[in-house]
């Protein structure tokens, strides 16, 4: 599985629910949310944007996508919505390890880079550095129409773990 | 890591909480428990009398453990209370996977053997096939004193997921 494979794979709405575990409080949260993934062409000038942003020549992206979502936790009643655009950049020697340009995190709302890696079994894993938390992600396919995320979000120092999360990511059914 | 380290850094006491994800009808169901995890001795009579039900050598036992549990879900009043005596068999011939044999299984009362692997990444993947569901375990470790745990249940013709689950068990600290 390459970076191609994976956001190909990844295009599309989804039907997500959302577990996240708050350590410290051994609180729960449940959140339901819809989630459409849509391709960008390379040439796309919020991608071009973006790669330039970060001092990247815009040739060395691939499969640029963008992500959109809309939800509601039962922690509050704020519903939750934002959009991002996602810029892969492939390592040129490594082709299952590179860097993901974002124009916004989901923590912080600073722009953030962050470095993935694939592996063997085909879980994608990306971390992402913010200047006081380090979150990891790690996102599979049980099927091509279920995906799974679990999440991370850590203290910078990395001591601790300050909460874990789990999407299921169902794929939502075209409707005639 | 092999089948010894991962079930020596599993042994202790865990507190855990559990989010399962009920996917026909979008249901969370949120479950807390206390975990208890202990070594056996190869010599243990459970032990051996577990290896020859299923026609082993109980010489190629490694690493015997008993897990204990006791929780609560919010989705009934029951308290989830079991035990059960778990024995790894290594493949001879690849010290990464093997046979897990079981007196009683999470989802059903027979005694069921498992498949376990172990990824490069350090991921415990276990497989048990059942009569009528298929259900896959992934476990790894964040850090020393936090596992991940992530459980699907599947049609036993694996077109459905019927139930997905998250784990995070955090080690309970030894009281003075």
């Amino acid at each position: 599985m390459d970076i191609t494979q994976f956001v190909s794979s990844s295009i599309g709405q989804w039907k997500s629910q959302r577990s996240a575990h708050h350590m410290i409080f051994s609180h729960f949260e449940a959140v339901r949310s819809a989630i459409d993934i849509v391709a960008l062409t390379p040439d796309n000038p919020a991608v071009i944007e973006l790669c330039q942003a970060y001092d990247i020549d815009p040739s060395q992206a691939v499969v640029p996508f963008q992500m959109s979502w809309e939800g509601e936790s039962d922690w509050n009643d704020e519903v939750l919505k934002g959009s991002t655009i996602l810029v892969p950049i492939p390592d040129p020697n490594s082709p299952d390890r590179g860097q993901l340009l974002r124009d916004r995190g989901y923590a912080e709302t600073m722009a953030a880079a962050a470095r993935y890696h694939i592996t063997e079994d085909g879980v994608f894993v990306l971390i992402t550095e913010y200047n006081r938390a380090a979150a990891e992600e790690r996102i599979w396919f049980v099927n091509p129409n279920l995906r799974f995320r679990v999440s991370t979000i850590k203290t910078s120092d990395g001591t601790g773990v300050v909460t874990a999360s789990f999407s299921s990511e169902l794929r939502a059914m075209a409707t005639p």
